[in-house]
């Protein structure tokens, strides 16, 4: 068996599978798909694949992503061929939500003007420190990733508003609403989280009627996809004072253009997609894996965490 | 009788008292003790009281501290007159707590290093994000504050390690170690906080030895009183590398000088004590005052929050 990572795991991380797994023919490539028409199973971030590569793949019949999106992979191709797709949804959770609480904490606690003074060498005590208990937040997603940003912000005694399709309850969640009735609780809401992952039905969900529904000091976090919301509505929000902040971790292009107006504007914070970064990452990615192709070499080829090409997560 | 505020609450809040209690005659004078002589109660920082003022204060039996630290208050010109003194110990945790986590989250998921490519311009990926999931932490003087930080870091999967006189246990702690046993816990801390008073106990408490016990990449957390450390060794411990990071917010003088070497260095934060600034400070301390004082006037005089003052907390 064949098994292609188009990544390069540490060597303790190699090592730890050449001595799970003996009889597989493991391929560390970082980027080369020389050797996909004869890999079994792709081991991929999901942004190097082609539909000529799903073409070429005659043996291909599980991707693993070690990664949440899947966007840029070939969904039809890999449909047509009935190729199983899983990812390692449930890893983010952790490095995403401490991203989360960092940047609000960040913000409420006055860190940007703690480290400007520290970097101007003055001792400023006129800080306009506020606190993050008391507040309330709409979180848009509450899945595996946006439930555990609950389950903190309710640590920190945040009212927390979850909003998916059904408006069905989720985990540490104070309160549920659908997609359709946002706008009655964007009112209320402090901090607005999206989690969202790109599909058809959350493409420029959130509209200029949205951001005008939010206080003016609202902090409203994009930790999902970008095209959530289309540029210039984002700008308008920032620009006449529709909301407060934005801490955006994902962009209609990435990377941002070097001429963004983003860049140079005092009430975003620009995070370049990093907010899953962690130095565990693979290492969860393999304890995923791991498992799942014992399994698979067993004859069980319903690994955890399948995607379902056509919803796109 | 006379209440003097050597501080100005806002308007709304003065209204609030002076509703509450008709009968008082309250004064709201930043820094001018001219009404001293004739006050009954005297609500303070803390900060502005000589042995001089209470041996002129006729009237006074109460000092009531709006914040936690009385180390700067003429402890035995005020014990000699047998005025009894109390704080709001309590209402410094929610914002303490938040700065705290506010700063290790800060470093753990790289925003020093985010902000500083936003400011650049620059769309840099290569974050050395960490994780507080997983870490220890080893707390000094697990109070009201020290518990309060114990309860979220546990939130966050950390294993919380309290340190106090006796050793005897304290909330959100999983295990306690006394004074004398710290040695033997610091080498497993990546993570040491102390919200440790000042008192003759806790001046210059860690010294050269603690600081070699731990781990080189430990962040090490001042947010207690600034003469637990003598500078030299806190210097010492970070120019060698002895430990990773120090988030100070208190020092041994303060201001902080302008030549000191603390605002240079990398892997200092120089919080300049601000880290229980909040919006709802004054709000909160009234909460505290106004059941006393009414319980005063009714004779009660063992307000809550007492202060001893030749323990010194």
């Amino acid at each position: 068996m064949e098994v292609l990572f188009t990544f390069v795991p540490r060597e303790n991380q190699q090592e730890r599978l050449l001595a799970e797994f003996p009889e597989v023919n493991f391929r560390f490539l970082y980027k080369n798909k020389s050797f996909l028409p004869t890999a079994d199973i792709v081991v991929t971030y999901g942004e190097d694949l082609t539909a000529e590569d799903i073409e070429s793949a005659e043996n291909l019949k599980w991707i693993m992503v070690a990664s949440a999106g899947i966007e840029k992979m070939p969904h039809d191709a890999i449909e047509d061929k009935g190729i199983i797709v899983s990812n390692v949804k449930g890893i983010h959770k952790t490095p995403m939500a401490e991203s989360v609480l960092a940047h609000l904490l960040a913000l409420k606690r006055a860190l940007p003007f703690i480290y400007r003074n520290q970097r101007n060498g003055e001792w400023n005590r006129k800080t306009k420190s506020s606190e993050l208990a008391g507040s309330t937040a709409v979180l848009l997603g509450p899945g595996a990733i946006g439930s555990e940003i609950g389950r903190l912000l309710q640590a920190f005694g945040v009212r927390t508003i979850g909003c998916n399709r059904s408006g069905k309850k989720a985990p540490h969640m104070d309160d549920m609403v659908s997609f359709e009735k946002v706008l009655d609780v964007l009112p209320e809401a402090d901090i607005v989280i999206s989690v969202l992952p790109s599909t058809a039905e959350t493409y420029h969900l959130l509209k200029k009627e949205h951001f005008r529904a939010m206080k003016e000091d609202t902090i409203f976090m994009n930790f999902g996809r970008g095209d959530l919301v289309e540029d210039q509505v984002m700008l308008e929000a920032l620009k006449t004072g529709e909301i407060g902040h934005a801490v955006l971790d994902v962009f209609e292009e990435e990377p941002l253009p070097a001429d963004h107006p983003y860049w140079k504007m005092d009430n975003v914070i620009i995070s370049p997609h990093v907010s899953s970064h962690s130095g565990k990452y693979v290492e969860r990615a393999l304890d995923v894996f791991i498992p799942n192709l014992h399994a698979w070499i067993k004859g069980d080829t319903s690994p955890s965490n399948p995607v379902d090409m056509k919803r796109g997560y």
